[in-house]
């Protein structure tokens, strides 16, 4: 499959060498399906729990689900299809769905949901043999070169992209807050930036350190909104152009300084510490440098704010997502984050966890995506544009089947007696801005 | 040592051959200090950081600190006292002080803060060796028999010694909540209950159970605040006893029923399920048993509140209060606290830490005890006063310097989606009682 390995080029001429790259096959003949395929593939419907999904073969031969109505057709589209998944399933359902070979009918998130609660409740009776198959395999380095890599990977896709499915208010790629189930992306996004504000009880004339910066949402936030200095680190230079360019635009060139560089090579100390949706890509072997390095950065009465991906319990990221979306990724339990902070004495002081907040803002993002789709495929090609959609499918799915969580930790020095009191001081007046 | 143990009885005749032990020795006549004692106690100065403190010896000579004032005068009343304290501090220091072989001079809290701030200052620089003489010993064990005796050593000292000190409203010998600075113990023991109450967002008409309800407060303003059926769990008689007397008081037995049991017994399944104060009880080997308990009691759509001292890392109950206060006690960090939600596939929902509101109701149970010293050591002794003041000032200066946390986690079962959006809803009215 690597050998087939087709880098996609968007049609905008950039450099996107690393971009998605999705496996080919040239389609086999509409031949009848062997006995022993159906054997397999009725086992693989088995080990997988099941679902209520009818499958159909390259042929048009059906097989509907037992005792139950199918609420989705998956349909393979050749018998290599099969083999490949049923021997790599977390890897190759993406791959065969991005490349055309494996079509769903019905609507992709319910579709991954009711897979992932079937597969998960099968699960607790799989000999263990099948939990190899299922296995997803430990993340890529995020060495410092290595990090560069996988972070141009995702975010270095063109700014032009994600401008036409990320909010408009101020391109936020990471979990929104919805302090009403009614608001919108934009006000979500910016009651997200505002709570982030808050947690870390900024004042005017503080300084701030951000470590990760995307479009440089935050940063423009916090100096307009609170009146703080920003140093913004990123290693995306594509969102550092656009950061950089949408600061000049707003007037804030004087608070914010933004830095091409990796969030290790952080100096100075700050009133505050904050990283919203980095440490996905750190890696949980750096989290004691990264505790350092926050231990390092922090002034002795100074809060910082890690808001990340996480998990229940410790697991590997999906395979699939891994290898095509984001390289490097791993998304930790609690457990796991606490080696950031119980490195050093930090004192956790708030863990939020809003994960129903991030299957909405998916479901938001989604939506977006759907109406921008024809323009998305005419900037890259239709598999791109199909590998997004299971992407962002399969996230809300795992949102909402609780197999992936969102952490916001407030932490501090643990000889910091000037912390937060209570919290009422987050929820003293609206969060959502009313003019958004 | 411990062969001079005394067991004190408190004057009202009651079975108390658990109660606090404290050795004794009869005092050295007042000889001239040797050159190796004055050595030693300089060495042990040093090991110590050089606090602000005057040591004085049994015959009256005193050792100044260098470069700096004392703020406090120690004075050691036997030789045999300074090596209890050179060879084992951690244990000695408060046998000591309750035996009155050691007494302090300056403001017992704030020497403790001190001595504290100046030991962990000192530790960063200690020879591997010099840990072990600081060391804490690992905590007995907590089955089900050594728990009932952990337990009685402590809970069953008597209710009329408990009702001298602790708040008059409900009760509660654990952390308070101060909305306000002001708050009286009452009004944020109130508000505790209150905030633990919207934490779990109960409704008319929900079942709760509690393991370890101490003198049943939280259980009676659970029933009366929101009207809801409560199976409350304690293997303390003494606490029982009360808590069903003040129960039938409030005319709440419809709603309440007390069971002399160990947690480990909960049977049923509840929309709720809390515990304040006990899991520094249940021992860390304990917790994989404790999640699957919470797991089987806790309904689909349930929420669980566990409150409880903790740590910022791991590290062991100091020796004193180990032996002498709590048996088999140990406060662990939030990653060892993450060992009961990652047993099983529970979700953390929220983590706050109110540390400082525990320093601050240790100084209103410190004001109140020292307000009703001279009756308590009518009802003990005097080193039963002394060991009790030792340990309110000690666990005070713990909190204020950050050696001990105090953690409310709330959790869910993973997948559970009706769990609460946002935590607007706990701070939309004040928390603390208007009334109180």
């Amino acid at each position: 499959m690597t050998n087939s390995n087709v880098h996609r080029a968007p049609r905008s001429g950039k450099d996107n060498t690393h971009l998605l790259s999705i496996p080919h096959e040239s389609h086999q003949p509409n031949r009848e399906p062997r006995s022993y395929e159906r054997w397999l593939l009725d086992k693989f419907i088995r080990m997988a729990g099941s679902p209520p999904v009818c499958f159909q073969l390259w042929n048009g031969d059906r097989l509907e689900p037992e005792h139950q109505v199918a609420r989705f057709t998956l349909t393979l589209n050749d018998p290599k299809a099969l083999y490949s998944l049923v021997t790599t399933p977390n890897l190759a359902i993406g791959d065969l769905y991005s490349a055309g070979r494996l079509d769903i009918e019905g609507d992709l998130t319910e579709f991954m949901e009711t897979v992932y609660r079937s597969v998960h409740a099968a699960q607790e009776q799989w000999p263990k043999w099948l939990d190899s198959l299922w296995k997803n395999p430990n993340p890529r380095s995020s060495g410092i070169a290595e990090a560069k890599e996988n972070i141009h990977h995702h975010y270095d896709l063109g700014n032009e992209f994600y401008k036409l499915w990320l909010d408009r208010a101020e391109m936020q790629y990471t979990c929104a807050y919805y302090e009403h189930p009614e608001n919108t992306l934009e006000q979500a996004q910016l009651a997200k930036l505002e709570h982030v504000c808050r947690k870390l009880r900024l004042k005017p004339g503080m300084t701030v350190v951000e470590a990760g910066c995307g479009w440089g949402g935050l940063a423009r936030y916090m100096a307009s909104h609170y009146g703080v200095s920003v140093r913004s680190y990123n290693i995306s230079r594509e969102q550092l152009d656009y950061a950089k360019a949408e600061t000049e635009r707003q007037g804030l060139t004087q608070q914010i300084t933004y830095i091409e560089d990796d969030y290790r090579n952080i100096e100075g100390q700050y009133d505050a510490f904050v990283s919203i949706g980095m440490l996905e890509h750190v890696g949980k072997e750096n989290y004691p440098a990264l505790s350092n390095l926050i231990m390092r950065s922090l002034k002795p009465n100074g809060l910082a704010l890690l808001h990340s991906i996480g998990r229940n319990r410790p697991m590997l990221m999906n395979a699939w997502i891994e290898k095509r979306i984001f390289p490097g990724a791993y998304p930790p339990s609690i457990g796991e984050f606490m080696k950031i902070c119980e490195h050093n004495d930090f004192s956790v002081l708030d863990v939020e966890n809003l994960r129903l907040h991030y299957a909405k803002t998916l479901t938001h993002w989604m939506e977006n995506f759907t109406h921008h789709q024809d323009e998305v495929t005419r900037m890259y090609d239709e598999s791109f544009t199909r590998a997004w959609r299971f992407y962002l499918a399969g996230s809300i799915a795992a949102f909402r089947v609780g197999s992936l969580q969102l952490f916001q930790v407030v932490f501090s020095h643990g000889d910091n007696n000037l912390i937060p009191q209570t919290r009422h001081d987050l929820y003293a007046t609206p969060t959502t801005p009313e003019h958004s």
